[in-house]
């Protein structure tokens, strides 16, 4: 018998699914969650179940809509000249958690991968155009992820968009700020090189 | 807008009261989901609200009831002159794991803390003096965690039984096995040396 309960082996499995977690985490989320009231554990639960219920992807810029009501299209306040062309919800956040930004968003929905089968037509370029056209944006600004699948959606996205009447950037490369040059890989370091401007 | 929609913060403060999760690790894994298809948080969500509904604790042995059923006290082809008491169920399948053992345990449900506010009317120890009294235990094995909490329960636990006729031992101390000298903490070699025993 060193075969767990059913319902204990069942949320383990369950649990092995959340990103960063291996069988050893989730184990001790579960016996932590046997010790602890089962309130916590039907809690989690219930938020879980809410998660897709409340969300959505808003059709328009493919951020989040709120029980239909997308958070970043119904506000009027924003810079509508720039538009800011995301892989993920998630890097809206982050960029409105740096506070340095307030002009559109654009979320693409991940980015160009030959070998995971994500081709043009899965993300919404079209959308990205459209929104282009039917309004006064001026400038694109491209925020794709350093990598590979990255760089490869920013060059397509760059060769889409040479043909409009729009300003095309892309957000800047180098070492990160609090880091210690030390640490910094080569990659890093190479590019931050490449990318050397005057000093001001 | 900075703020996380209300579904996506609700599911990550309920994720930090996973055992091991902080608030980046929540965010993470309710990005996870938010990427993934919908069924996987359901998936966990039923796997964590089947939990606590189909495992109860077993009131003879401190153990697991699956359905009303406890898994150690319906296995009749255990040493029934042996018990093995811990502080945890999970320290059941540590053991079962290992497949040293093959005798009674009895689950203690903690380890005594006046800092916790743990005293030995929260933990079974009459349960355990009940059943060595009803049956034919010949050895009661301590087994508690070798930390300040479980000596303070283990010598709790060992005046209780010295006036049982039965033997007491507790589970050996000293440096793991597979573990390299170098990286032992100084605690733990001093008490390997004070456990040292004739070779042989």
């Amino acid at each position: 018998m060193a075969k767990y309960p059913e319902a204990l082996e069942n949320l383990i499995q369950s649990l092995t699914k959340l990103s960063g977690i291996g069988r050893r985490g989730a184990e001790r989320m579960a016996f932590g969650l046997l010790k602890q009231s089962p309130d916590i554990a039907s809690q989690i639960a219930s938020a879980l179940s809410e998660l897709h219920e409340q969300l959505s992807t808003c059709e328009h810029c493919g951020f989040f809509q709120e029980n239909g009501n997308c958070l970043m299209c119904s506000d009027d306040d924003r810079n509508s000249s720039l538009i800011c062309v995301v892989e993920d919800p998630m890097d809206v956040f982050a960029f409105e958690n740096s506070g340095g930004y307030s002009g559109l968003y654009h979320v693409l929905g991940g980015s160009l991968s030959p070998l995971k089968g994500v081709t043009p037509s899965d993300l919404s370029f079209d959308r990205l155009l459209e929104r282009i056209n039917e309004s006064n944006i001026e400038e694109v600004i491209i925020a794709m992820s350093p990598n590979v699948e990255g760089d490869a959606t920013a060059l397509y996205l760059h060769e889409l968009l040479e043909e409009l009447k729009v300003s095309v950037t892309q957000i800047g490369r180098g070492v990160p700020l609090g880091g210690n040059l030390e640490y910094a890989d080569s990659g890093t370091l190479r590019l931050a090189l490449e990318t050397r401007r005057p000093y001001h």
